[in-house]
């Protein structure tokens, strides 16, 4: 393991919003990125956590990404929130529509948030976590960019398509699973291909559209879905609910905009939000039972809830008021602060 | 291949009528049952078509399921509708509110159907296309019996738990899926188990919880999500969503509830509903064009995209208006017409 340093959790935070705003990020949208990464540094997702400044700070550079973007929250039907993010980080337009997609959940039973037009680097978890917070479920996709081979396929079409979900749980962290529906992640084929080492079986193809384990060939190539044409089919329908049906991009079309600048993808992202009060007939406290029971009954048999191990930092960081780092990191990011 | 007749389809539908008011559905129930088991039949689904009327007999003759029940359909919220199935076969709940869940979709932008109190034993595109045939797209999920381990398990817990999608495409058949969030249905294992063959690998564990590809083990054990913990994650939403949010059973409950007896599984079953017009801001042409691009990008790869197969038997069929069945399948339905 590499050398780590220990940050206190204000640290966390005020090294983040300097970082942003010394980039050109206003107040704002310093705060509403920094409340996101601060959430992923706390539970130890490092991959999303502080080293994800390295993509903003980079984003604002290429200079497409607004960081004083004023995102437009409107309604556009009785349960439709539209909040477009005009060309900034989908994280402000996020928290300012959020209040309003809860409130329209709890009046209607189910309600929809599409945002638009936003630069996306960011985690779901936190997002639909924020609806489990209001005691709702919460469901949560976006495409990225045409990485991945439908099944069957021989080049890339779909983004790694992230799908999250969030349930309520009374007292207790929540249940909540945030996965891509490609089979690794894009990062994870560049960790291979820095060590050498050849991918598994069955998560890449090459040029030529033929399977390899080879990482190199797989950056080339294209990756696959998890899960064969179960997960293609999903990730597909990633694509036309967080694209076509809310009038924002597909991965491909992400990925021509997008023109190789180093930038965080460009595209639109749908969030559900489930009542459980008005779904259940008011039924609530009763089905919050028989979902306990499933959950113990997943944990009896050995088996781990999705975000467990995660949920177990978190509660770990908070208990001593700080997250470690490596050292190479921070240096980096002292640096960055500098720039 | 085993000798074929062919039935038109007008025979189909009356063979199912007949069949099921027989053995004690009344019309309403007959003729919501049959349209589905022709769509079915109609697409070559044979698994979900006349075949399963022993299943719709079978049940009704086990005693609790009612063939005469009149569902309860109500508003639960501005945008969720409930329809309580009162112990009947799901199928006439469905029908019944689906012109609600579309008017509400239409005017709120999302709506969700919760039937409960049902017996199910239909495939569920069927369900989505309608919605789809309405021009907005649509969602469903239902559990089964606790069949299945989730990830890092060694005991069935969750259902085959399937998740079917719909996206309604101008002048077109639907870009639509429907599957099982195991890795291989039930009858599958069971096909194995008859032709004495080994399984493939991760498809089911045995009853101490250790991989098999032995299908009596994996009778007496539990089967395999598909997508290892991605699946598995899937699948425990189904569990919630069509269970605790709707207040209706989880798989687990649903197998206690049978008691073994040899009947449909009853529990609960959701359903979403999409408006393109609203959810885009009122660019739905544009989009269409945008969804059609995706949809021809998979084509121009050699992909599939998901029910090409089963949308050409359906085409097929039309033309010629008639479907064919195996004979020992006839013979065994006109059996069941005299009993």
């Amino acid at each position: 393991m590499s050398e780590q340093i220990t940050l206190s959790l204000s640290e966390v935070k005020s090294l983040s919003e300097s970082i942003l705003t010394q980039h050109g990020f206003n107040a704002d949208h310093a705060n509403a990125i920094t409340e996101i990464i601060y959430s992923n540094q706390l539970a130890d997702c490092h991959s999303h956590g502080l080293f994800r400044l390295f993509m903003c700070t980079e984003s604002i550079r290429s200079g497409r990404v607004s960081g004083t973007a004023q995102p437009i929250i409107e309604d556009a039907g009785p349960a439709v929130i539209k909040a477009n993010a005009q060309d900034g980080v989908s994280l402000l337009a996020m928290q300012a529509a959020m209040p309003k997609l809860i409130s329209k959940a709890k009046h209607n039973g189910i309600a929809a948030l599409a945002i638009n037009r936003c630069f996306h680097f960011s985690a779901l978890w936190p997002e639909v976590e924020i609806l489990s917070q209001a005691g709702l479920a919460g469901m949560a996709m976006l495409p990225s960019h045409a990485w991945v081979a439908p099944a069957g396929g021989t080049r890339g079409l779909l983004g790694t398509n992230p799908f999250a979900f969030s349930w309520p749980r009374d007292g207790q962290v929540p249940f909540t699973f945030d996965f891509a529906t490609s089979q690794f992640a894009r990062g994870e084929i560049e960790l291979y291909r820095r060590a050498g080492k050849p991918l598994p079986e069955g998560v890449a193809i090459d040029q030529e559209g033929q399977p390899t384990t080879d990482a190199d060939a797989a950056m080339q190539g294209a990756m696959l879905t998890f899960g064969g044409h179960k997960g293609s089919a999903l990730s597909l329908m990633i694509e036309l609910m967080a694209g076509p049906l809310i009038d924002d991009l597909t991965s491909k079309e992400s990925m021509a905009f997008a023109e190789d600048k180093p930038e965080a993808p460009y595209h639109g992202e749908i969030i559900l939000a489930f009542d459980p009060d008005l779904l259940s007939g008011g039924q609530r406290a009763a089905n919050q039972q028989r979902a306990e029971r499933l959950f113990a009954d997943v944990i009896d048999q050995g088996a781990r809830l999705p975000s467990q191990r995660r949920q177990a930092a978190q509660q770990r960081n908070l208990a001593r008021n700080a997250v470690n780092i490596p050292k190479s990191l921070y240096d980096d990011l002292i640096t960055l602060q500098s720039l």
